[in-house]
């Protein structure tokens, strides 16, 4: 029987430190991943490849991040039915709008789901791939609902930080 | 037993031409849904009480359509686990780049997986939907399988077409 | 009786330096304030309690700093009829054009007044909120008139300054 | 004594036709106003001399909205120390990034609060003075407050509407 | 033998009116062309049979053409080292800056030679093509160049047209 | 007789490592100049003196350089009848782009002739108001002359400085 | 002996539409003007003889107007020490940010004097231009001064007409 | 009898650190080139004496690389017929988006092929000039099949390298 995990493909191994948060947020909730550094455009073989037997050995949700002309998402996605996850990546001098556009305009038929350019991005794309594993999967929604209070009370430990130092200095 | 279906809210009823395409693809799929004009900003706390209620009623996917300083997406993607789907609409003078960026740029721990402006963007969240809800439905799986199929069907006929067209006119 | 204040929201604690320039600005006017660190997408309730809460103590204007999809001006401006104040942030790779276009493209009937991304629009929103509350406060409006007087007159030191090294170098 | 009143102030009388928006939300929360074509760039002076009488005659924010090299707002914000809001308009080619950029991003000092290029900004423009006139105005805060309640209840209307139309058509 | 041909290949018939463009120019140097719907995203597959049979068949020069996410020349590029030469298309909503930094921000190694948005960047297209075809075929560039000066001949034609009109007129 | 002259304005003192580079190409053509720190917002009162007082003793042209939503130019040409020549500044997060629309897109009969952002439009905004002022000095088109052919000297000693280089490395 | 003129060329006969208001205000101020049809990129050779010869018949300013990658300015710019005037126009599809930004962005020691896209700097280019030669004709100067009171009276008389207007109808 | 080669320009020797990657792409496909430091506009003479020599020799590709309003390319297209590559550089403060607007936006008649902005874009246009090249030389195109073969071996070996890590530290 397959075991479901997250693939996580990126054009270049530049890109790891980035996607590394994507990892780490994987990890944090216990998901299965498999990381790849394959291209649309120079392993197009070896990422069609990938990708079907990706599928056949599990993989539920594919997350693709690139930069400058970003086709890895929408080549992925032209190749399978399960959830396609676009990072967009600031490779380059555009600071990522290239990557942002060549991944989130697709055409009907194919979607890709688009997070944010960059850090906040690759994490989002691992929160997002749980939230779509957590439909069938009620232990990892459970972590969800647990991770948001727990990110709800870091945020009130800064605030209440910021008092502190506002009460200390009068600023 | 709940029953799982996808929410389609949308700012304002002027979105309905655009979103009629989400509802025509989602029935294609024979995958229920319900659709709202709900508002992050004119009514906040209905929406929050629909998305509440939505989910308790097995609500699986929600569908956020808006334009402008699109806000409707992540407003509800803070307050459930469940994935949310951004569709940015071309309302006002910058034609969906406000609210691309307003839509996709979320911070990390709560992600918008956004689609394309306007139209494509609107099917497109249908589809999206369709892989997510096909994880654990090998019918809807199935159908999926099968629209890609016809639809690369479509395409060989239009190309067919255009190649009788050619031979008929020597252009 | 409450006590007339400013509530500077601001969605993450980073932000503090950039912000900081608000409250300087802000204790230059001998106007009370509070500092509250509140995110729009990560702690929506509380968010919404606060502005609930800091109105009935005499909160009279809002100013909310976000960087990305900044949501935060818009979900406040959703939950009050004070005046709401937005300064776009420069946060991730798109240099606050993002959070520009968030915050400003407000739909008709919930208003955000924005500033300048940045520091600039850190310092305004201050003088802004300065110049709303000197509507009822003589004081505050003779303040605001001598600081552009000595503004003025900074700018004349800063010229004469120039004239001195011009005269000195021949350029 | 001086009657409060809210001066709108537009570079051009094809502006009207946008511009009348803001006159009837102001209308419809019985706020005085005056309405004026003054130009920074071709009448300055005459913008000045108005600037400087409608204040000692009781205006107590002024709106500007111009297009294109947007200047007519940061012009009277030099001028005066009301609120000054800007509303960016759409003339030219480049569909209001121009006004918008013209108006948002002013110095530290001279802040303009601005809102959405165009028809949601014409009208916010309104919102905004009535949220800044009311809080020295309790009826008028109620006024806003019963507005918001009203507009919330238009959107549910459309939203049974939408209902009506989804059970007639099964879409 | 095989026989030298340009193919045009197109993400959707309804570029055809523009890239009908292409296939007049081409005419015009008498240089022979196929002309097909094809998908990078829809129908990758027969994308890819076909780049590699064209090439069997004597293809020298791919021209794609796509609007949006335009991945379709850097899809083919990727597939082939025959030069191939992209015309970002108009569809959507962003005029076609989407899908020109998708075909040109390319990544080391994948080329793609791209033209301007929509009409005159098809034309360029098959120019740009007989260029590279005339480094081979002495013909072809006797007519590019008997082109060069026709074409200066009918924008001399207008001057004259203009003079008259302005003699006529005194404008 | 008032004796001919070019005035430099900026904005602030903190353009002056830029507008340098205007000073440094006006000494080289000789052109006497005055350069003053004058804001379109902080001292309109003043900007306006100057303007008036500039004229009569032989100003005949107006450089004026300004960052953000750059309003300097185009106040000073609505005061004037002399020749503007606008330099759009990087200050800011938007790198210029804000200050350039702002100086550009002037409305009808006010018009600013606009330079590169930055130091090559510092440079410019020198060599443009040379080129005027040599319509009615022979001396100074005949300096003009000369530097464009030192320039394209200097052009062609890097040129052979490259040619070297290769030679040596064979790259 | 030369006579002082104006060339105006623009890179195609169907920019004709908009570069008749450039002739229109020239002919307002009696100023003599050339109109040529001129493209840099196909009739250069045409182009730089034009520029020299005009140059010895008494051209003092050119005024250059193209869309797209509009280089005509830059190119009449390499070729004369003229003030040369660049009016970008909006052909194409990215609305004249493309002929913005091939225009103003000059590289240092060749300026080119930029003024607004469109109509507004088709018009603005014979203001310009008028301004220039101004410098040296006391009677074009005096026309200049007459057309901003004429055009501050036309506004005042618009201002007038929307006093009636709003008096009528209370809005 | 001529040797074939490529013709690499650059506006400024300040652009060889990103062009000396053409020529080490051109180095590694043994194609014989010729680097010219040749200015659009500071030496129009010279560049377009350089074409028309250049192509004498044996030029059969022109590669130009330019920043800020970058009509380098352009200028070269002019006056030639054979394929010109157009590197757009990142000189200035907009990163490129001039150059890359200036370079490809180019009118119908005479194309520029386009590369992307900066370092893969210097890579790119050797790359292309390869593959241009390769049509008429088999030596050449056995050379780039089997750098696409390597190229995808080196992404395979960061790949495996991931792995490793990845085994190593369970990220």
């Amino acid at each position: 029987m397959t075991k479901p995990f997250v693939a996580i493909l990126m054009g270049s191994d530049s890109d790891f430190p980035v996607m590394q948060l994507t990892t780490q947020v994987l990890a944090e909730f216990e998901i299965a991943f498999e990381m790849r550094v394959l291209s649309a455009h120079r392993t197009p073989s070896q990422t069609m490849a990938y990708v079907k037997e990706a599928q056949e050995r599990g993989c539920e949700v594919f997350i693709c991040a690139a930069g400058l002309a970003a086709h890895l998402a929408g080549t992925v996605a032209a190749h399978t039915i399960k959830p396609v996850i676009g990072v967009p990546l600031e490779g380059g001098s555009l600071q990522g709008m290239d990557s942002l556009l060549s991944t989130v305009q697709m055409p009907a038929g194919i979607p890709v789901g688009t997070v944010a350019i960059g850090k906040a991005g690759a994490q989002n794309a691992a929160f997002f791939s749980a939230q779509i594993l957590a439909l069938k999967d009620a232990t990892l929604a459970a972590r969800l609902q647990k991770q948001r209070v727990e990110n709800a009370k870091k945020i009130a430990a800064k605030d209440e930080a910021l008092q502190e130092k506002l009460k200390m200095a009068h600023v």
